[in-house]
């Protein structure tokens, strides 16, 4: 037998528990199995006391759901379609920063579940933001958002058109540029003594541009031993993120 | 145009890398596609001077390999056929550790990207092994081995029975037994005072399982903030083996 595909963007209970009590999103259509419904009843009726505007549940068959996400089966029974959170841009990262904190820039790490992950831990360890390439930046819905956890409905994410006019941009706001690189020579110390931190991330492999990499106030290595000296970048910057945490 | 399959257990350029040059791999078959070969040559030529038992290379078409390797169409040119590593035992990792050292136990982690990305990271911060449960440990091979970029050949991995008993085996021999647990009161200061230390890990969601954590010394928690309380495991795992890194 086959379904109707539905059209949803997010999937996952975090994902969609976080994005159903966000303020910030207009959800268009919740989708819940019969098992998920039981589970997420509370929540339609906290986000009704709350005052948001939210679409009634429709309690689906999970085999449509199977069918209308494609290479991701763990949806958990729920899933979403909602627009796109508020743009961003660099200055509004500066403004949340105005009483210290950190935010990560991504030059060319594109991988979603990477930057899944990477934006998790940039919510778990209380980052402010995060930057990305416009021209390089995935969209932050599906296994991205699911890999995050919820994560995309806190850490609020700029998009740039050139990333190294951006860290001049908070430079002149007074923050301090570390660039993770295996090339660097100095430790998390000196970063620390900062209240406001750029903590700039490179594709694994190439790692950052080298114009990227130039503009870095600091170049800090992580602490690996022959011969495996890289980590996985999302490995890396959840390591930078505790590193640089006040 | 159809090809017939190839059987191989390992691909991607860091993965055949290193187990070409582990003398400890027995390898059956190496095949690499005609640019892969070009930039291989050097390796074929090092390991022959180094008497390393090497089979011939065998120039294939790519198509071969992206029909043979299911699931994971990045494989850079180069697959091979290798047979399993030693079996290693608690008792291994103990005298591994005899100077000093750390040793990662996943209870119930199976997924093999967390499993790949957590071998490359305790490769690189110097772990000195890793225990799993027999039950429920991934083969170290495919895209597990391909996640940990060579670290499969580097971090020797035992199974265990029954890990409660392991982590018995381990204090008796003078380790402390730290878990990262989000219920956990502690830091990792305590833990560093130690020469040698067993990090646990638990499976998202559930975390570890509670003969497991009522067997560790010491339960800490990362210093996160609310609402994401958790990083994935993977990530986790980075942050504490740099955390408790000398």
């Amino acid at each position: 037998m086959s379904h109707p595909n539905l059209r949803v963007n997010l999937w996952g209970w975090h994902a969609c528990f976080e994005a159903w009590h966000n303020e910030k999103r207009h959800i268009q259509a919740l989708y819940l199995s019969k098992a998920a419904a039981e589970r997420f009843e509370p929540e339609i009726h906290k986000a009704r006391k709350a005052g948001l505007k939210r679409p009634e549940p429709r309690i689906i068959d999970p085999k449509v759901l199977d069918s209308s996400i494609k290479g991701d089966p763990v949806h958990q029974g729920i899933a979403m379609m909602a627009d796109n959170l508020p743009e961003r841009d660099v200055q509004d990262l500066i403004i949340a920063c105005e009483n210290g904190g950190l935010v990560v820039m991504l030059d060319q790490v594109t991988d979603p579940h990477n930057v899944g992950a990477i934006i998790r831990s940039a919510s778990a360890f209380g980052a402010k933001g995060m930057v990305m390439q416009k021209k390089h930046a995935p969209t932050l819905e599906g296994v991205l958002a699911k890999i995050a956890c919820g994560g995309t409905e806190h850490l609020p994410v700029a998009q740039a058109t050139n990333l190294s006019r951006a860290i001049e941009q908070f430079q002149e706001a007074g923050f301090v540029v570390v660039g993770l690189d295996e090339r660097g020579d100095q430790d998390f110390e000196k970063a620390k003594a900062h209240e406001k931190v750029v903590l700039v991330l490179g594709a694994e492999g190439p790692g950052m541009r080298r114009l990227v990499a130039e503009h870095c106030d600091l170049l800090v290595a992580l602490p690996t031993v022959p011969p495996i000296l890289s980590l996985n970048v999302s490995n890396a910057a959840a390591v930078a993120l505790y590193a640089l945490k006040r």
